[in-house]
This record gives structure tokens, C-alpha cells and sequence, in this order.
């Protein structure tokens, strides 16, 4: 009856991490028995190919690998595009980033990447914003690798059973970051880890990962009581040593309240979670930028320049809600005090 | 060291709530050993005091009262009032409903239904939207009467254990009806149960109750791990046999599901969450309503008529994210069940 994915250590699943995602943080996660995500989604594929290799000179472990799934630009009309390109001028100057004369393209290597996967043969290949084809779906069953899809809904979470699917993870509205939905909804659902979890346990037969919101012990525990068999955490580790948070980045999530998170499409078109800051306040407007992936790929040197500036009001300051507890340690010493925690939580409950 | 509320018989609260809530509803959780509260907001003091007596002829346990806080309508530019006023007269036509010459005015009874409080002195007072005075809270202390605030960010908990309050009900974004922020922010601050209820803990020392996406024994058990002494549960008793909730909106209720809810301020003027429908997109826009209280008094002839028609695309249908684990049943069924469930997700743990 009970769910489990096989090759779980532990109740914790280290969150494929865009921004401050590392090789090394994958690695200690997995050292540590969490299991240890890699965020693949803006790595071309040689550097794929270059990380994973790495990886596997860190850890013996199993791991997982993510993409997203929605990869084809939309059409996008030429003077929104250039207009959107244009409005980041201002904050190039500001950091004494060039003005590319065009807006740069976004990179449509997804394909390869997907390539990457099947030839590198992750213990799971985890992607969140759609459905990988059939055709994809029995190729990675066929290397042996397991899938775990994202829903942030009851709908989506079925849609993914019914793909062949074999795990869910279920993204609460507290999550950080990009949002995975993938069905049309008129407004976006924003629906809280705690009343979503259950429901999709009750309508799925596949094992459910929860994430959103979960920063603690007590936060797994309770996650497991919902029915969940395990807890995706990626804001609790962006203050770990081996995390690639920018300076500026830390300083903010030390020093801000879980009431600053917003969802904002600033950054990248696309609607993800992180403190609000100048330029999630100013490009609040549609018309003030370009959609996903075009928005992502030409606020790129905007970011880069701003991380390494220390300028956090032009930084992509990605954050689940449960960010305040996030603890600056090792990887390790996080996961050994996450398990305790979650341990004493659950104390003689079997 | 452990945090409680020394007269609750069980981990379970009866939420106020302003529409469907009756006294029959809070008289048959509080004999099932939950503790019931009556939302009195919409009440005028002669019709409070009737429901309190009644209430205590139906049962002899401690309930308490609740009322928002923020009661002095803002000014309101009477050309705007005017707009919103005949925006609704649509509404009216197909209900058949007479238009109103002018808008009605809200009720100005805040001051009197507070007294009605302290002299008919239930075991708590609970409310929402802001902060008693001093001198308010001085007359509750000295009437004997148990104070519960609503806080949906760490600051509101804060803000309300320095006033003096006794506990502090943590409203995560999953719960139906009004939000009960009441600091001011930039955007509504929405933050999830599972992420807010242990920052709260964390913050404050007085007794947290967990309310917001929890409508089953799993997510009660799971909030008492995060540290909460009790669940507040209002959408879990929706299609309770007691409650007053039109046939049309339990129809709506029984079909819908988690990602059509939305925070709208279309029927009162105020973000609240509910079921999406023709109101709630037709009202989106600020221009097209007026603030609280003003829309919501506006708007009650139109709800009523609704109800009475079945017609569900002119009501409110608050309702939180977990909605569709609600079960139709009697009160006293539910709780029972509600605390089956609780002990088995416990089990052994004490």
C-alpha cells in the first residue's frame, strides 16, 4: 500500500536549483542521503555532459536530473520584443552592462539536452512544465530511468499518472521559483502544499514528493502525515556553503520576511516566486517585457552583472516561502539536522 | 513548555463563517467537542444577542464570537460609489431584484455589537482585519473573556502578542472567505500554512491555531506537528447538514475543484478567497466596485436573491483550497471523523 520511490534514502529530495544550483551541492546532498537534484534547463549540452561527469566523480550515489518541458519560444511580435529589449537598457547602464544592439534568441538546444539524459542515464530524469512525447517517455523508460513529473494541481497530477508517469511531485503555491504548471488555466492556481498534497494522494496511485513551504523537520514530517513519501526542498539549502547564492542574494533572504515573496514574471516571462525587489516592482506590466524564454535569455547579463556587483535589486532572488528558516551550514550538516528534526517530529509514530 | 488554549476540548476550531455559518452549525460543533465560534460580523446587535441566547439554549459548552476589526468605511468618492452601485443594476434585472435609487449605506454598529460581546461574555472573542484598542482589550480582559487574533504574516502575529492578545489564529492563503491582513503591504501577502504556521511559532510564544487548507484528519494531524495547538476548520463544514450554505453553491462545491478558487474582492470590496464565476470576472477590475464595506452591502440584496434562485454565478461561494475533501454530513459526524482520522495519522506518538 505504502508509496515509495526504490531508490530513496531518505525523506529528502534536494530541489533542482536554476540559479544557485551546483554540482557541489548535488553531490553533498546525495553524500548526505537526500536525494540529490541537478538543474539542467540553462546548461547547453556539452556543459551538461561536463557536469554530470563531475558529479559522478563526487558521489556513487543516484541522482536526478531536470529540464522543462515547454521548450518552443512563442511567436512574439517584433516591436514588443524590441521594446522589451529596449526597457533593460537602463538597467545595463546602471551596471555598466553593454546594450546588445538585438535581443539575444533564446538557446533551442532541448532536444540535445533531452539526448544528454537518455545517454547519461540518471537514476531519474525529474521536469516540470509539461509532459515529455510518448516517444521520450518510453525512451527513458527503456534506459531504466525513472520519471518524476511536476503538478500544481489535482489535473496536472492525473494528467501525469495517465502519461505513464511513475512519481509526482507536488509543488505547492509556497514553492520558489518557477511555477510548473502546464494546464490552461484562466488565473493561475496557486494552490498551498498542505491543501494540495491530499488531494492529489487521493487522486493519483503513484508516489507523491511534496514540495512548497517546507524548510524544517517538522515541515517533512508533517508533509509524510499528508502522504507524502518524501519532501523536495530547495530553498532550504540556498544559504548552504556549497549553493551558488550570490553575496547580495544571501544578504537579502538573512535579512527579509516571508511577506516580501511575490510571483512575478520580471525575470522570465514566466511566473515564478522570489523577493520582490526594483525590478520585479517595474517590469510589473506585460508590456514592460517579453514572454518566456525570451525575457530569461535577454535579462541574463542584467543578472550575471548584478551577482557579481552585489547588486540585489536586479537579481532574480528566487525564494519559497518557508525562506526565513533556512540555516547557513553545510549541505550536510543541514540534511543530518533536517533528518534529526524530522525524526524527533515523527518519534515513535511507527 | 507545550502551548494551549486551556478550554478546547479537541485539536478542533469551528471557523467563524460570515455566510454559511448558523447557530445550529456552532451549537453542534461545540457538543462534539469542537470548539464552535459565531461570526457576528454581518449581525446587528439585537440579532446578536437572539443568537447567543440561542445558542446557549442548544448548548451549555464554551463557544466564542468573532468580528472584524477594521469598521470605519473609507471615504469613497461618490461618483465612483455611484458607478459601482449601477454596475450591479445587470445583476438585479436578471434576478428580478428592484434597483435600489441609491446605494445603501453600510451599518455603522461596530462599537454596539462589541458591547454585545462583553456583556453577554462568551469564552473567547476572536477577530480579524486589526487590533482591538487598548481599552477594548482591557474591558475583555476584565470581562473574563479569552482573546483570539487572525494573523497572516509573521508581523501580524507579532503586532498581536504585543497588544496583549492570548492566541493567535495563523490564516495561511489556502483558507476561504476574508484575509485577514490587516498591516499594510505592497502586495496582499499570501503565504501557505505549512510555510507560515512554524515561522509563527518560531516568533511568538502564545498558543497558535492553524488555519487554511486543512479539511481532513491529515492535515490537522500534520499542523499539530508544525507546532499549532489546534486547527481552525470553516470549508470542511460547508456541506455539513447544519450549515446554511445554498443548495446552489453546495452544487458548485460538489463539482469544482482546488484551481478554480481565487481571491476576489468582487462581492464585498475586500480580497476573499471563493470559487471563481461570472461576479468574480466581471467585477475584476477596482473601477468596477467599490471598497469594503460599501460593496459588500451593496451586493447583498443581489446574493440573497441569488441563493434563493439558485443561481451560483451571482454568489459568493468562498471556499478554501481543500474544499473538495469537505464531506456532506452532519456536524457532529464530521468532527468524530475528523478526529478519528487525526488519532490514526498520530497514532503512537505521544
Amino acid at each position: 500500500m505504502k508509496r515509495t520511490v526504490p531508490f530513496f534514502e531518505s525523506p529528502i529530495v534536494l530541489a533542482p536549483l536554476g540559479g544557485p544550483g551546483t554540482v557541489e551541492l548535488t553531490a553533498a546532498a546525495c553524500n548526505a542521503r537526500a536525494f540529490g537534484s541537478l538543474a539542467c534547463q540553462y546548461s547547453d549540452p556539452e556543459r551538461m555532459r561536463r557536469d554530470i561527469a563531475r558529479l559522478r566523480t563526487l558521489t556513487d550515489k543516484p541522482f536526478g536530473l531536470n529540464l522543462f518541458m515547454n521548450n518552443d519560444p512563442p511567436p512574439v511580435d517584433a516591436d514588443h520584443l524590441s521594446r522589451a529589449h529596449q526597457r533593460l537598457h537602463v538597467y545595463r547602464d546602471e551596471l555598466g552592462v553593454p546594450r546588445p544592439e538585438v535581443p539575444q534568441s533564446p538557446p533551442l538546444y532541448h532536444d540535445e539536452q533531452m539526448r544528454v539524459v537518455l545517454e547519461t542515464r540518471p537514476q531519474a530524469f525529474s521536469f516540470t512544465l509539461g509532459i515529455p512525447s510518448d516517444a521520450v517517455i518510453a525512451e527513458l523508460k527503456a534506459a531504466g530511468i525513472y520519471t518524476i513529473g511536476t503538478a500544481t494541481t489535482v489535473e496536472e497530477a492525473v494528467a501525469l499518472e495517465r502519461a505513464g508517469i511513475e512519481a509526482v511531485c507536488v509543488q505547492g503555491a509556497e514553492a520558489g521559483g518557477h511555477r510548473g504548471t502546464f494546464l490552461h488555466y484562466e488565473v493561475l492556481p496557486l494552490i498551498g502544499t498542505l491543501a494540495l498534497v491530499p488531494q492529489v494522494v487521493k487522486a493519483v496511485s503513484i508516489p507523491v514528493i511534496a514540495a512548497g513551504g517546507i524548510a524544517d523537520g517538522d515541515g517533512i514530517a508533517a508533509v509524510l502525515l499528508l502522504g507524502a513519501c518524501a519532501a523536495q526542498l530547495g530553498t532550504a539549502f540556498l544559504l548552504a556553503d556549497e549553493a551558488g547564492t550570490a553575496t547580495a542574494y544571501r544578504d537579502v533572504l538573512k535579512h527579509a520576511s516571508a511577506s516580501d515573496t511575490i510571483i512575478t514574471e520580471a525575470f522570465s516571462g514566466k511566473p515564478a516566486r522570489g523577493i520582490a525587489n526594483r525590478v520585479t516592482r517595474e517590469l510589473a506590466d506585460p508590456r514592460e517585457r517579453a514572454p518566456y524564454p525570451h525575457q530569461n535569455t535577454m535579462t541574463r547579463d542584467i543578472r550575471n552583472a548584478a551577482a557579481s556587483q552585489g547588486r540585489s535589486e536586479f537579481l532574480s532572488l528566487w525564494a519559497g516561502q518557508a525562506f526565513p528558516l533556512a540555516r547557513e551550514a553545510s549541505a550536510a550538516e543541514i540534511i543530518e539536522s533536517l533528518l534529526a528534526q524530522t525524526r524527533v517530529a515523527l518519534r515513535s509514530r511507527e
